[in-house]
């Protein structure tokens, strides 16, 4: 099948269609709902949503192609690069998929995903996203699980990229103001496109791998996590941590910024906020309680994997 | 009594001492905690913060009195107006009282206030602040109230101040992505020093009318709305408008932006947000109900006085 901006969005939809079925089975009891959007500038997106259901308490599977003027801060860029003080717009092209779920079970973490292709006017075109995720307790086995399935991907394809990646991540899910990590990272990258080592289409076959990896690794922790008991306290603290998910995604997020500096459909960006969180004043965890040893799991550079 | 920086904020300290005792009596149940903290740069805060009252779901009333280099913005602006370019870093001091409460009944309003001095070597001194309501329900008689009390102290001081600051809450509390404002408004000001008609003490005295103002317009809100009945239905929108109290204060209040990357106080800082907010995909309100009348409501330039 030929590469093209148009085969790329449809293998996108694609995978949208089979992350929706794979989270509806985990989740049992719901199923997604669907808005499709135009966007006024060019393109659209379709988002699917699903609500509390037995496992996901509000999750979004989203997945957009728009096109349109480049903006400016990548028109500087490119009028920068080729020395050029061109004042003809160009045209950019960007399909995705974005994810977001907050379960309702505190023992089963948020997860997080984006994927997407992005060209624009003079051969320009880059590959970006990653996988994080949040638990509200650490669980470290599995977060070595995560990391290690996310290390055989990137490994699979070149030995560099989950190190890199992983720092990425790790550099990127910061809540500076908190001076802590949002969760235990991930992977995350942008602007992939060809090096000595890499062409285009191993990029391409990588980050597929990647959007693929998400709802075998994610159902996984569904399962082992969904029938875990849970107090009135584990509540709580999951509330207090989607409190700090908001702050990140309000404060830090560029995705999100860049969206409602732009004019974007606010519902679509906002799905990644909680359906219930919550802020405590000087919130302190228990001595040597779960809480407490996963504030000191908040930290860039743990080896995960 | 001689004015200056002492003088003012000792007169803060007493506000927020007066406006405490108020609201302890106003909500009859629970007290204040109050937080020393001493900022590393230079001076340091008192918070006092009432949880889980009758009245009062999360509530924090502020003064902080804190001194230092001036900020880059600021040193380049008085450099740009003084036409030098005196490379000499500039000491500020800033005293300031800030208050944001959130009432558990849906019927009572959120209300914020900030009041604060700042000077500048060189003389360069003024008086900022404002107070803004944003009520769950819109009941218009009420929002008059508001504003009509607002005017009357504006008015006794010079009959410009009402409709100028009256606007600049308008343009300020605007939720942009959501094309909403943040509530019915207030007031808002800034850089107030000397005209050629108010000279610093009129100023200052107009200033101290406003902080003393709040008590009292904000326990005969709570006043007339703590008794009332509500419902599960009252309560989630609550809390949906909550959610957007959150956007505002994460995305566009200029406090808290400045605070969160000058390494200010985070607990203090993200004081005004709610112990629980929630976001719903797309929620509309049903037609012609109490919620969509509110948001026909969430409009500038609406006289409400």
């Amino acid at each position: 099948m030929e590469i093209n901006r148009d085969t790329i969005a449809e293998w996108l939809k694609s995978l949208q269609d089979s992350i929706c079925t794979a989270l509806e089975k985990a989740d049992s009891s719901q199923t997604f709902r669907e808005d499709l959007w135009d966007r006024p500038e060019g393109g659209g997106e379709r988002t699917r949503i699903i609500s509390n259901g037995a496992v996901i308490e509000k999750g979004g599977v989203l997945f957009s192609a728009v096109h349109g003027d480049v903006p400016d801060f990548l028109q500087r860029e490119k009028e920068h690069s080729a020395g050029t003080d061109d004042r003809n717009k160009s045209q950019f092209y960007a399909t995705g998929v974005s994810i977001v779920i907050h379960p309702s079970n505190p023992f089963v973490p948020i997860i997080h995903m984006n994927i997407h292709y992005f060209e624009m006017d003079g051969g320009t075109r880059w590959l970006g996203g990653g996988i994080d995720l949040t638990p509200h307790y650490i669980n470290e086995e599995e977060a070595g699980y995560f990391h290690t399935e996310l290390k055989k991907v990137c490994d699979k394809h070149h030995a560099s990229y989950y190190p890199k990646f992983k720092k990425w991540a790790d550099d990127y899910f910061f809540i500076t103001h908190r001076k802590e990590t949002r969760g235990i990272g991930g992977i995350f990258f942008d602007r992939l496109n060809e090096s000595a080592e890499m062409n285009f289409n191993q990029n391409l076959a990588f980050w597929k791998d990647i959007g693929e990896l998400f709802a075998v690794v994610y159902c996984e922790l569904i399962r082992r996590n969904k029938h875990k008991l849970f107090s009135e306290q584990h509540k709580q603290w999951q509330l207090l941590r989607r409190g700090r998910y908001v702050e990140f995604n309000l404060v830090y997020d560029k995705g999100t910024k860049f969206g409602l500096e732009t004019n974007g459909r606010v519902e679509s960006i906002l799905m990644s906020l909680p359906k219930l969180a919550s802020w405590e004043y000087d919130f302190k965890p228990e001595k040597n309680s779960e809480e407490e040893k996963k504030l000191g799991l908040l930290k860039k550079e743990i080896s995960w994997a």
